[in-house]
């Protein structure tokens, strides 16, 4: 029986970047198909009444913890971005159009954002530094922009945060297998149990 | 070098039952001793800006699942309470107020409480089913409702929970081992590593 797993992720989210390093590790040890599922968390949470943890700043300083604990449990890298919160409107509509005109350089690209944002730092509030990291990743930055501005891929990342909210996503990152949601790069063990 | 768990719980919190079944098994383990620490979790939420996950409606949705799958993965009896949430005020003075005047009494004054409320599903918010669980557990409900009214027990609460806040807690529940916090029952992994 082929076995999917949803994964639905914005590059904002520090702990959907933990989860984005050890899906494909997920995926080998499970013989799970991933499918990856961009969505604007900001989008999520206007239509669910969620919050960013990081709005309680108790809430935040021990979550910079933690995200460390794990960090060091998976083996990577991870700094805490001095310039969070990032605002991921663009670099979601990038990540949606090449999912949706060139497939294949969906995960090169999430590898080149997420390291930029939460293990180089980056200001990826930035325009500049922005087309610096892309470029760097082997991208071309006007290409990427455009996209970014094209109305069908305006739509898609719309309603594909429209849809992730209907089947009860209120934060990132949010695992399905079959009909099982779980949420937080904190549940892949049940994620896993649940593939197996 | 003796090791110490602080434990922070308010009986209205279901991940807090899930810890209180799982902390006599951890301190056997590990050789800590536990500091049971109550606290009003309103209290806390009021004090840090923090809000209970209940209050998003996807996200409480998700939550029974998620509990319901901890309490199989520990063996534990779970159910959701209907009467959710409870008003904790006086159960949790009375909790104090045991800690304060027959402390050997408070572990088994939790497990009735925890057993009705997250097992039993029992109405916590009704006086009179208060009355009955204690009783039946071999408390005096009358003496515990004094200890309730006593202002040196209400006073205790309130400056144990604003210590609490002072600590960096946020959320229930909430542990230490020196100066490390983790929140949360499904962070008893860490708690364990760190006693180790």
């Amino acid at each position: 029986m082929p076995k999917d797993l949803d994964f639905y992720f914005d590059v904002g989210s520090p702990a959907s970047y933990l989860a984005w390093t050890q899906v494909p590790r997920l995926a080998r040890e499970t013989g799970a198909t991933v499918h990856y599922r961009p969505m604007l968390l900001g989008g999520v949470f206007q239509a669910t009444g969620n919050h960013s943890p990081m709005e309680v700043p108790l809430k935040s300083r021990w979550m910079k913890d933690d995200l460390g604990r794990f960090a060091r449990r998976y083996g990577v890298e991870y700094r805490h971005n001095p310039h969070f919160p990032i605002n991921t409107l663009m670099l979601m509509r990038a990540a949606m159009g090449l999912q949706m005109h060139e497939p294949q350089r969906l995960v090169p690209y999430g590898d080149a954002v997420y390291r930029a944002i939460w293990v180089d730092a980056r200001n990826m509030n930035d325009p500049a530094e922005v087309g610096a990291v892309l470029s760097q990743a082997g991208f071309d930055p006007g290409a990427l922009l455009a996209l970014t501005q094209d109305p069908e891929v305006k739509d898609q990342l719309k309603s594909a945060t429209q849809a992730a909210v209907a089947r009860g996503v209120f934060g990132a990152p949010t695992f399905f297998v079959g009909g099982q949601m779980f949420w937080g790069q904190d549940r892949l063990d049940f994620v896993k149990e649940a593939l197996q």
